[in-house]
């Protein structure tokens, strides 16, 4: 397979990592916006010829057309902003090529109700345009990361497999990482982090369909296997919720994503929101026009950078409530990364590098014909089983906690150390 | 005496409106960057013959030179950020008319021991051309606001009138002030509370000289009159403690600058430093280059134009513990500002109101040739009484407290209150 990267950031840099020595992989182009940067990744991999670099700009579609044709690219995979996404989709489009994303094209907060009701939702975009997919015949998988992504296949693996009834579904995910000298290190994609953060969660029920809350709502504490421990965790607004009860039934009753930011990264969030530096319009400095969002952005420290003194795990996974054999049943299937093994093995931090394994996975199924479809579809939609047995493979396995009994001997031992 | 107002923000419109009605202003030019800004301040004056408006660069010595030749100007008053105070001290000194501004020349912190040692000092550049002043026989009074500026006033007045022997002199300010829908407003410039908050703290002592200490140290929760009550006070860098010991002695041991934050303005500080926003130096941010503080500076709310939104009182004053015919003797002077009055009386935000009636007064004390000196001085060089019999003219009256009678009578009614 050919694969056209666009954005060679933190998590781009990830995936060709992940890719290289795999044999489903003919050619991957690195295509930054700084070409530096594509060649500093480049170089690090050492492969000219497999890893070519070309300059790009995510807004210019007609850029992107003539590099798929170049290259006869089979698949462009977007390592960008999803501020970015819609040129970069329908440049896959426009060149009738397959194409994945990790994020989803942004929503619109209700202009009058934004903290009850949705107006354009997370993937709005792509969704409404899966007709004009399948009649072109290609495949776009949104939402293909670690959240949205592996925990829509842990969702889909459980309704296929574990619950004959499933109540509720909710990501749940947290960490216990630490940065020497930093007390609100972003982990991941300051723009993306903000963006998701300060906008209105989104939750579905059955009935009553996708609405909003206020920002950080539903505080609850939910623990994290393998060490890491009690979370703090609060709706924030996150794809899965989105693409979930579009493929998931067996009575579903309620949906929501909940992340375990600490009150010092919720503080802090608020400030910039109180500062307006969350906003990505423009605001006139001096004699120039600029997007504080991008400064802020730009200013903070690099999560991608702050890898080497990064310390903890990090947990993603998925919680299922329903009924087996007409017994309650809870389980949260999850993969924690650990941050000093995924420096070793992959040059990335944790977050990062988990984010990245899973659109690499799903690249070789499709490669291999394994997944394959015409439209635009969420991870979910495919067999889960595939992609659960690579991930050991590609160093990143799963695990899964029965709540009612192994979850409940989890917190008999956190009690343990505590004491 | 005609006057140039060099940069019409919150303080410079306070200073023209203080001005308007008073005989010794023959005229007042508003001078700003933004020559509709300033158009905005003369509107609202509307005597267009008395306060003429000019377009100016604060970074243009000449430009500045040429406008007091055209008016025939006696003095520049210094209404800018102090980023800009060389310029605008040169330019008075290159024309050769009188200068005030209300913040000294900035620090640099010292390259290898920045919160031990002092390195670049606040109005080193100022005070190092003081012969030169006084041979040109111009006068420049540097700190002339309310902190440093009143309470520097207060300080002369101690040591003249109400002290034998001084131990300490500590300014103390605070304020009881919320502001609707906001958690942590800045109520003052915000490109100076940064730098004044998150520069090393400059504390003098007798014997050691000047030294720092790191940002926030040496808390201690102190009184406020007239209802506002206990405040936490941290070390601030500031001007005061520059020009206090230049001019008073009587054996004083110690000058500090503490100032009531509050924990989450100090977070909110610390999380901007954490993320590199409250850096000067232009950053890229795409294709442009950028001061991240400049950006902070516009993006968050105007502290000038939350007035209206604003609840509450303000506390400015000098602490100062000694001896008096030989009994231990501790008082507070102090002004208390409050919100709504200043809004009522001078369409100005308390803290703003409060830093713009002090240059006013001693414009006019230099005007009536009260005030009169030839080189660079700090106000408290000068005679405090007329400066002080002038306050409760301009509706800033100042307050006294004993703080072995009084101060502890005013703690046991805070307990009353508590209780």
């Amino acid at each position: 397979m050919k694969v056209l990267l666009i954005g060679v950031g933190g998590v781009g840099e990830a995936i060709a990592k992940m890719s290289e020595k795999r044999d489903w992989l003919d050619q991957m182009v690195l295509a930054d916006y700084t070409l530096n940067r594509a060649r500093e990744v480049q170089k690090k991999l050492g492969d000219e010829k497999r890893f070519s670099i070309e300059q790009i700009d995510a807004k210019n579609k007609d850029g992107m057309i003539a590099l798929v044709k170049k290259y006869d690219i089979d698949l462009i995979m977007n390592g960008c902003d999803p501020s970015l996404n819609h040129t970069i989709f329908d440049a896959a489009y426009g060149a009738g090529c397959n194409y994945m994303d990790m994020a989803m094209t942004l929503s619109e907060p209700h202009p009058e109700d934004p903290y009850n009701k949705t107006f354009v939702k997370l993937g709005d975009y792509q969704f409404e345009r899966t007709k004009l997919w399948e009649k072109k015949g290609i495949l776009a998988i949104v939402g293909s990361g670690v959240e949205p992504g592996m925990a829509d296949v842990f969702a889909r693996y459980a309704s296929d497999y574990l619950f004959d009834e499933i109540e509720e579904i909710g990501i749940r995910d947290g960490n216990n990482m630490t940065v020497e000298g930093y007390s609100i290190p972003f982990g991941f994609s300051i723009w993306t982090t903000i963006e998701e953060c300060l906008n209105p969660p989104v939750i579905w029920e059955r009935g009553k369909g996708w609405f909003t809350t206020e920002p950080f709502s539903e505080s609850e504490i939910f623990h994290l296997p393998e060490g890491i421990g009690p979370v703090e965790v609060v709706n924030v607004e996150h794809e899965e919720v989105l693409l979930i009860p579009r493929y998931i039934d067996k009575g579903l009753k309620r949906v929501t994503f909940k992340f375990g930011l600490g009150d010092d990264f919720i503080t802090m969030l608020k400030n910039l929101k109180e500062l307006g530096l969350h906003r990505t319009e423009k605001i006139k400095v001096g004699d120039t026009y600029i997007s504080p969002r991008d400064v802020v952005a730009t200013s903070a420290p690099n999560p991608a950078q702050l890898g080497p003194k990064m310390v903890g795990k990090t947990c993603a996974g998925t919680w299922v409530k329903g009924k087996k054999d007409g017994k309650a049943r809870q389980v949260y299937l999850y993969q924690v990364a650990d941050n000093q093994e995924c420096m070793k093995n992959f040059g990335s931090q944790a977050i990062v590098a988990q984010t990245a394994f899973p659109p690499v996975i799903m690249m070789e199924l499709i490669a291999r014909g394994i997944w394959k479809g015409k439209g635009v579809y969420g991870p979910e939609a495919f067999d889960s089983v595939p992609f659960m047995d690579k991930m050991e493979d590609y160093k990143f396995p799963y695990g899964m906690i029965e709540m009612d009994s192994e979850y409940k001997e989890m917190l008999k031992e956190e009690e343990l150390v505590k004491v």
